[in-house]
């Protein structure tokens, strides 16, 4: 165990921002909030978080692979949400877990739900505590004697590579970069870089159907995954390796997305690709985000599948260095292991200059780490780190990510950013910011992604400040017609939001399905369905 | 109503085989079997099928949409499977439908199933009654005092059309001609073509998880599903219309592919593309199988996404006409709207050279309707035709469709063949032949269609070996870990090799989820799972 995740906030302990990217940072957020500085809450030590004792203790068979540590607890007791990390900077751990376990194997898991069932524990499954919306955050309330969160970090191996079919079986407490180190031997890789790919699982992104690199076409990890094997408190089961099936609905889709609440995921057969030798990358200029919007639409609709396809609007592509603050920017990219790429791209190209837009084109193989596109990318991984810095001010942050049909998307865009500003303009009494990127698109729609920004006025203010901004947006989006989530999961925060979005019948046979697995709802109890509705 | 299904074959009363191509395929037939000619049984008159009285009567306020009319009790009281068909021909109608309800909108859904809940009459939706496994055949046994076949035909319409998103809104019982005669003034299609096309439904393919026309990407209805109606006996579910969404399993996965299990599907958005205007199609040839099935994977994992990409064994592409029995033959084709597709298919033909294929090119848009690939196609959509005739000879005919991983492929492949070889061999003294091709290809694996062909020595037998050779391939296709079916559903006839195939903790999950949504379990019992496991 070299490195430690954060537990107040982004990555591992030794990633800090650098000081001079960070006083660079807060002098824009100073400059866009109109004030001269900020104050800083300092951030937390371990010790400051005072915990409760453990309500319960593993029995001596398992106590070689439980930890009541102090700072295992206090990590796996907060999820990388907002509200989250306004409580640890806050030095407030309401809900937190009792023990931390560490399962080595399949075996374990099965000990451990044996003993949380004896005992009367919730169980709480941990990938990389990555979750934005609450995900592992310990249930409050409820029957539950006690809280125990279960790390996979242990089971971090790719078992088995199938070079044949591209594939591969891998334990589900694997790490993204572990995972693509595992695999590059073989020449294979499982391109799938969401924006926590350093410090989320496998297991984690087939749990809340994480949103990956490839922007067409192989969006979700939904498609990534060939066969799983699952936990539950009623038994192990495992679906077939099959490359596709027509057999009465999927098994696997029972599982992918449901956060834990149905089992716990050990391991998974993935699709995997050779590493792309070829690659074509541009950006392209727009006077106008709606009129790029629907060169983005054409795109989408061409049949071309480029693996980047995302639109950030005037105010994201300065704040990305991409452009000046008057155009609009798309990032539109090709990639291939077999054949080259310049082809699509120009046809993109000659796609945007139908709607007005101009091309800066990238050249040759490198390209995707060149120019503005690669300037994007680095932004892009790095943004999170900010989080916890923003929370300290009293700047509070956080995105709204969607999707939504091509025939709805103007007016569902212009309504969640008018109901944003307005939210954070009455809540702070200040102008805040609403902009705009997309981060996946789809024949039939995009899957817009709006981040907000706001200043609470004080350390009071900033949990109620950004609650107010979030339900003002989320209620738009739902009455929008869109989804409370395109890719971050529904967590414990998303919830009173999915409730509304999902048919009330699809939750009863959610809840008889739950009750069959888990018969005393003891697995994340809380998340996507109430044992009692209400 | 011009025209009638037939009730004892394939497609329309009016469709018939042309005599001369009859003979022709007779004479194959006798070749094949070394007979000089067959005994032919009648095709039968709806009147020699005896039915006994309906065992329930509608309310009056149902009796407009409801009929005991005797051509269509006996329509509704067979599939299209080989079993079926027959029973057809020997006159036998072992489980007729007692009443055939038809649907004139969704509020008529509703209140027939009212009606039956309150008459304990099992429910069975009926599309296009083209299942070739038993879906639609009527349930026996079981506690329900009655069978109702629902069929949706009168629920026909494209009820909107958004051209911004490319979609549709699409009534259940839509036939595919229909539909996409629809569509077409909008320029826009489903492009969704089984083999079934003519005689199928729109909420039968949803429900069954129908393989169409694309070859890769698109294999499934699944992914051209955007959002679902469906009518359960616990009321009405609507899910959002979204392009893409994070939010908890997939409330549409859970319907599609549940056979009428769940509740009768009304209406769906469809997401749609507009018509291809270019097209690039060839044949390759291949002097041995499995050379073409390596070149085949080559093709399915390097992302150029044919909309073709069909390998036929020597024996199919000589009943094809598209080779002289030596040869394997795999038909490639591109299709765009948007841009030129030569350059993919050039560089198909030049994977396919590296596995010793040779390419005969088609040229220009029409190739496809030309030449072998042309032939292969007009064939293909008569093929189920003549399975009727076959019956009357005794010869029986069926395909095992199943999915397999590439690394598994070979032996897999060569284990069912041989099983039933061996398996006809013994039913009938004879040999039979076993002949493969494959329908759509994945970049981890094929969906090989095995046919099979055997003689029984007197329609006494033909049952029998029907059924012998069918368990030993399917007893083949579960031990080899492949699925029981890629394309043509569970029905009642694979029933049991589904159950070896699935999860049993996903079966206890379906089986809670079917009693929250069929508490009284009268939509098609028997199908997918049983109320009490054995």
């Amino acid at each position: 165990m070299a490195k430690r995740l954060k537990f107040w906030g982004w990555g591992y302990e030794d990633e800090v921002v650098p000081p001079a990217e960070l006083r660079w940072m807060e002098s824009t957020w100073a400059e866009r909030f109109g004030v001269a500085g900020f104050s800083v809450t300092p951030t937390p030590a371990a010790a400051e978080i005072r915990l409760p004792a453990p309500r319960i203790a593993p029995p001596a068979s398992l106590a070689a692979i439980c930890t009541t540590d102090h700072y295992e607890r206090v990590l796996h007791s907060y999820s990388k949400s907002f509200p989250d990390i306004i409580r640890v900077y806050r030095r407030e751990c309401p809900s937190p877990a009792d023990v931390v376990a560490l399962p080595r194997n399949e075996r374990d898991v099965v000990d451990l739900l044996d003993w949380c069932y004896g005992a009367n524990a919730a169980v709480v499954p941990f990938g990389g505590g990555s979750s934005v919306v609450g995900g592992v955050t310990p249930p409050t309330g409820g029957g539950h004697a006690a809280v125990v969160s279960m790390d996979l970090r242990n089971l971090g191996k790719v078992l088995e590579i199938d070079e044949v079919s591209q594939c591969a079986r891998i334990q589900a407490g694997t790490f993204g970069p572990s995972l693509e180190a595992q695999l590059k031997g073989a020449g294979l890789t499982l391109r799938h870089f969401p924006q926590s790919f350093q410090c989320s699982t496998l297991g984690g992104w087939i749990a809340t159907r994480a949103g990956g690199h490839f922007a067409t076409l192989y969006t979700h990890i939904d498609d990534l995954v060939e066969s799983l094997r699952v936990v539950t408190p009623s038994g192990v089961l495992e679906t077939r390796r099959l490359p596709g099936s027509g057999a009465g609905p999927s098994p696997d889709r029972m599982f992918i997305g449901s956060e834990g609440t149905l089992g716990v995921i050990t391991e998974a057969w993935m699709r995997l690709r050779r590493r792309p030798g070829f690659r074509a990358t541009a950006t392209v200029k727009f006077g106008d985000f709606y009129r790029g919007t629907d060169a983005v639409r054409a795109l989408a609709q061409s049949g071309l599948y480029p693996a980047n396809c995302r639109i950030l609007d005037a105010e994201e592509s300065q704040y990305n260095g991409l452009a000046d603050g008057r155009h609009s920017v798309l990032v539109v990219a090709f990639e291939s292991a077999d054949h080259p790429v310049e082809a699509p791209l120009k046809r993109a190209l000659e796609l945007c200059r139908d709607f007005g837009g101009e091309a800066d084109m990238g050249a040759g193989e490198a390209s995707h780490l060149e120019g503005a596109a690669g300037r994007w990318r680095e932004r892009f991984m790095f943004l999170p780190y900010f989080k916890e810095h923003m929370a300290a001010r009293c700047i509070f942050r956080d995105a709204y990510e969607t999707a939504i049909t091509w025939d709805r998307f103007k007016d569902f865009h212009a309504s969640i950013r008018e109901a944003g500003l307005a939210a954070i303009r009455k809540a702070t009494g200040r102008e805040g910011s609403v902009s705009c990127r997309f981060t996946h698109v789809y024949p039939d729609g995009p899957a817009p992604y709006l981040t907000f920004h706001g200043l609470s006025s004080s350390p009071e203010r900033l949990m109620s400040d950004y609650w107010a901004v979030k339900s003002a947006a989320s209620d738009a989006i739902i009455a929008g017609g869109g989804t409370i989530t395109h890719h971050h999961a529904v967590g414990r925060e998303h919830r009173p939001w999915y409730d509304r979005q999902r048919p009330e019948l699809f939750a009863c046979a959610l809840r008889a399905a739950k009750s069959a697995l888990d018969p005393k709802w003891l697995l994340n109890p809380g998340l996507l369905v109430d044992r009692n509705p209400a």
